[in-house]
């Protein structure tokens, strides 16, 4: 078996290399990933997956931080030029960017999903010569959208997952489910894929990042720390007035929003585990001599604990809400994004190890990586304990050439095989765990 | 008839020192001037003037900051044993330390009002050897309450003209009224007395300063500027919690009124004149280790016009309860004092004038005085415009040893008797404005 | 002589309303007027005035608010495009965009100073159809700048007096000096004319404005209450990281920044006039999970006189630093605006009153006009009375659609010719003032 | 041995009753226990103890805290008149409450110390009838002190330390150092001992501490989790002025303090451990109308490691300077208190169970209890391990009528005879630690 994994990774790895060239190239961020959607789901579909796209992966209330039906638009055409598969797009215009496809053996075993991202940043990706990809002429095309954070990588793994174990279907039972998801960045899509069911009957649950610290070589079975989140998008809307001539006659929502920000910052840890509070930006005013009548702000809570975090942002939006009164201003309050804290199932580690143990460039398995930050993947986490199953959240380590989130973001791509050689073993003996 | 008010002035102007020097000695704050107002109330008696007293010249529920009942009870055991009258004790119990005495000739003519205040103010005299009142022995006596603003002289100087004008009784016309108010300092008192109608039969009116930066020898028949003004009492209640074990279960009262106090002196200036707001103390917190539960301040704003003020105080009251709710923590907001801006009636001016220069020692009138600062006798004088009755604020110009409100303030005695002439002929000439 | 202005007023009505759109169609905001000012200095040179253009009437370092180099180069080039004087540009090069035209009688005379101002405002103008310029064809072509305060008829009167009074040269005495000024939004430009030695010796100056809430017909002959201003841009840099992981290495530019604006609107207020303060742009940060490493914001003080708004000033820059000072960023506080306050010569404005009611148009004349905002014309009328000349800041009222700075802002041509008319007579018979 | 412990320490107790219930009545908060440092060292003194008292065991610099002259001779006077030993009172005299008996056996072994703190808390204790020590008549008889977190019976425990140790001098080894310490509440005394050299020549040291949380019957052989704290004590002098008057004129202490206590609690979290931040106490301002001219608060900070802390305190000073700046004030900043984070030296925690077991009255022994709140013995510990030696905390376990620092605190009395017994076996023991 592992002999068959090898050989089929291996004859693949030019493939792999081009898929996600082709992704980094075409970058997509949240909710408009119109063309990586389609081609997931066509390539799936020619691989004799049954493929299950867009609202009835997506429940339309669980989406968090939908952009505009403008922009939407805007995109999907934009990802028609630039080849996505058009009898596809259907399923996904209006925002409803995700894919399963699932593989059922009809023989009896475990349910074993595997979940992967899709979705790049708002971020400009540099030109500088020393940027491989912009040196070898697959920097990203799209303005302000770049995967710096490496789902281009996820979305490649996810299909050479996909390829390999169609091809070694015999060798499987139970059911396969491959999970793409959308909007992972601002922690905005797993939720509706979570509300609509798609990890209910999940026996095994895997998802993973490459990167994020760990050495190229290196796999942890579990990652552990992500902490609780909420993204929160928050305007408020005043009166202008000339500032010299009628000062009264303004409400202020540059001060509200200054008294929000500070007041924010203010609010007092909680003796059950570490918390934070960010207000990342801030945009207010129209003029000089104008009493600022608009002003809004991102803002993120976090916690050790989920309870932490819902501490937190209760006392964020008893801030909100005050502050605004204080000036008299409208608030207007959206949740954007959010993650649970999660932990990997216990259990469920060794088996990973053993599975990784196989994999000949694996140099090093360490059970627990500890990070930071946060992870939608967690609702899926949740959800498949919840229901008595086991889900854990693996990292791949590779080199990387500037930090996540960076512009000139870049990862070693001989992490692609050891990430598909791991899971499609950990596919093949789910029955084991 | 000037050298008839000449004349019995000066006979009296030793007993003008002695009251004066007495009130001095036995200082009594607003509304518990017990000792003081049955004084007043008893000589006015003696001279022949009809006195009200008490709940009949003020209203009880015109009344702002008045202290708590076992304060008025101690106060007024000890006006009881520092000398006060007995019989008319009974009249002012409760905090309602309000006289007036009421002359009525008979005869066709004006119903003329003149206004003084009692009330010393919360503040610990000095004790230095160059301050005269210590010097010479007449030093308050009670604690924490000094005539520092100058009432002592006021009230010598109403019932200066009391007793002249019970004298020339004969060359009056019309009715006199002499109205000794309580609680002028923080604008407490004068609302209580208008509620009552006291001045609701006024044609002429007549209340005065000394010194306010006005030299010894010069009188100015009216004084402007006064701003509107409400004096706002907050207390923040939150919940204590120990800051190092539980800080989440506290509600901080401390950061709630810091948010206020900031946010309170934001308030936007205003197009129709000056206004002003301070904060002026804050105590707060029990322990340093403790989240602060509790928290008051003291504000008060002011305006050049009255829409001023009450666009100033609006904003002030969103503020305390936005910072309330941002913390939330429950608020506690009290009016305990209140002026309007009020000007002169500027048909009454030369009459004043014509009046003064009568005066021998009056080495210059001037028509107008420009100050700044807050008076409650504006209630008084705004009501009797109102009424069809010209008002006017005059100030007689005296030496001081420190400004109003300071621990060595003192006054050169001399104004007394100009003063009282200058009212006197006011009086007796009224029929003439 | 009042015929033959009326002659040559109503002669040049078809041309000045031309002018007047054109210089709409290609408004250009302040220091980059090269468009107009390459006109405005062909056209009085065509008419036989000495015209002096660039740096020998705008002095370097007296600027305040210039746009950085590269701005300036295209926008030049843009210039070029739209149909500049290719020969004056050289003159205007590097932001530079002032004219003066003078003519000299060789005759005794006074030297009658006239100053208007050429700058648009940074606003996208309305494209709807009701808006006169839209559906006439002359709203601005370019992006982001539009003439919504009337600059564009100010020049176009400038011209339009520069061509009468070249014709009517003969009956003219002394010497005229037309001074055509860039940058006045945001107070940028009087000041580098006043240093260049522009006005030194001019003996009477007019300044005006036209709309500012007279109505059309009126013409005031003063305008009072300008307000002394400054104009400040602030630029704190901190350090960025990320917010979840490592909080405690941040600089937080947007904290620093909401204190600022939190206490700048709380400097008190000052007991020697009106003051204002106004933060009306801030932004601040570049990602939700980031903690903001930059923040600039658009602060501008005021005061009734120059020594209250130099207080204000100063009590700023101490909180800019301190506020900076807490959070350890680096502040950059730049001056990019300034303006004094300065009132009319109350000698200049019975002349002005007696020209004004020589035009037939004009059916009201009022003194005084009372206005609030600010002006860098000041700087001029300061330098002109301090050097012993009068000077005065006319109103020409007009219908206005919308109010000054409103995207959908426009006048009533008709007050072009009532302008021209009354400057025109203000040179002739400046020798009776 | 153990039984020569347990029927001295049973004779002892009504004795130990009477010590506490004697220091409970005479409750004396830091650096003014000069009654009971008295009665401690005459005790010791006549039990065989070489006694070092006062400066030679207090390191004058290293005292943090210390009220002010006039107190501290006030207090010394009350303590005499209370029955303070008066031969000993010229060592304590000027703050200087230490003392430190030595028993040294001249046979080989350890220096073996026991640490425990004598002062009681700023707090009026309650009269209510059913607090015990209120109804059985040793209830504090000084006002706003009162033995609120148990340090009667931390002096009572060393007493009867001393004391059976002092009957068991033959079977000790080695050298005894009984340390009893002035001022821990604010942490303000711990580390002028070590300053001193106290526990320079200490082997094996011992701290402890009744109630916390540990049930009657408990002993925890170590107790972590104590935070790193500072206390700071910060006065802001600005300028008063009049609030109506001349606003401009003043220098705003309040609104420094109010800027500083926001930005203070909105010191960013550090990854590296919990932080705290808590400004318990503010007074500012004289009146009303009174620019407020003095601002001063309390203030603490905490952190997981003593790293933490530091960050959050060096944060904590850029604050109070940048706020004093922002409103031109003068600060003055004074460290009143401090204590590092320390953990017990894991391997003294075996020893320490050993002879818990042998106490017939403990019922039950942890290794290690996890509390919060913060400790100066922890100066004392971190000394004793960078020197070689181990050291613990221990926590023995009584009933509380309510919790520290509340008004009716009280214990169960039977922890005396516990945790005399437990920590005499330490010494007897300890050469086998």
């Amino acid at each position: 078996m592992v002999e068959g994994v090898n050989r089929l990774v291996e004859e693949l790895f030019p493939t792999l290399l081009s898929w996600r060239r082709d992704f980094h190239k075409y970058a997509e961020s949240g909710w408009v990933e119109f063309r990586t959607a389609s081609i997931v789901a066509d390539r799936l579909s020619g691989w004799g997956y049954e493929v299950k796209a867009g609202p009835e992966v997506i429940h339309p209330e669980g989406r968090m931080g939908v952009p505009d039906e403008s922009f939407l638009a805007q995109q999907e055409q934009r990802a028609r030029e630039q080849g996505a598969i058009a009898k596809w797009l259907p399923h996904f215009s209006g925002g409803f960017t995700g894919v399963v496809g699932i593989l059922d053996t009809g023989r009896p075993g475990p349910t074993v999903a595997f979940r992967v991202d899709m979705d790049a940043l708002d971020l400009q990706e540099s030109d500088a010569p020393d940027h491989i990809p912009a040196a070898e002429g697959f920097a990203s095309v799209n303005p302000v959208m770049m995967h710096a954070c490496g789902h281009d990588a996820h979305t490649t793994i996810g299909l050479g997952l996909a390829y390999v174990l169609s091809q070694l279907k015999d060798e499987l039972r139970g059911k396969i489910k491959l999970i793409f998801q959308p909007a992972e960045e601002g922690v905005r899509g797993a939720k509706s894929m979570v509300d609509a069911g798609v990890v209910d009957d999940v026996d095994r649950f895997f998802a993973c990042h490459i990167g994020i610290g760990v050495p190229l070589g290196e796999v942890a079975c579990g990652t552990s720390g992500y902490l609780a989140t909420t993204k929160v998008d928050v305007t408020y809307t005043g009166v202008a007035s000339h500032a010299g001539g009628h000062p009264e006659d303004g409400k202020n929502a540059l001060l509200a929003a200054a008294s929000a920000v500070l007041n924010l910052h203010s609010i007092a840890r909680h003796s059950g585990g570490n918390s934070r509070v960010n207000v990342g930006v801030l945009h207010a005013g129209s003029g000089r001599n104008i009493i600022p009548h608009h002003a809004s702000f991102k803002l993120e809570t976090r916690g050790e604990t989920s309870e932490v975090n819902e501490y937190t942002l209760a006392r964020a939006m008893e801030i909100i809400e005050g502050a605004a009164a204080m000036y008299g201003v409208e608030s207007n309050v959206r949740i954007v994004g959010k993650a649970n804290q999660c932990a990997p199932s216990p259990e469920l580690l060794p088996f990973i190890r053993s599975q990784a143990e196989k994999v000949a460039e694996v140099v090093s398995v360490v059970d627990q990586f500890q990070t930071s930050g946060s992870e939608d993947a967690t609702y899926m986490m949740e959800r498949v304990q919840a229901k008595g199953g086991l889900a854990s959240y693996l990292a791949f380590g590779t080199t990387l050439a500037a930090g996540h989130h960076n512009e000139r973001f870049d990862i070693d791509e001989k992490v692609l095989p050891i990430a598909v050689k791991t899971l499609a073993l950990c596919a093949l003996c789910a029955h084991e765990s």
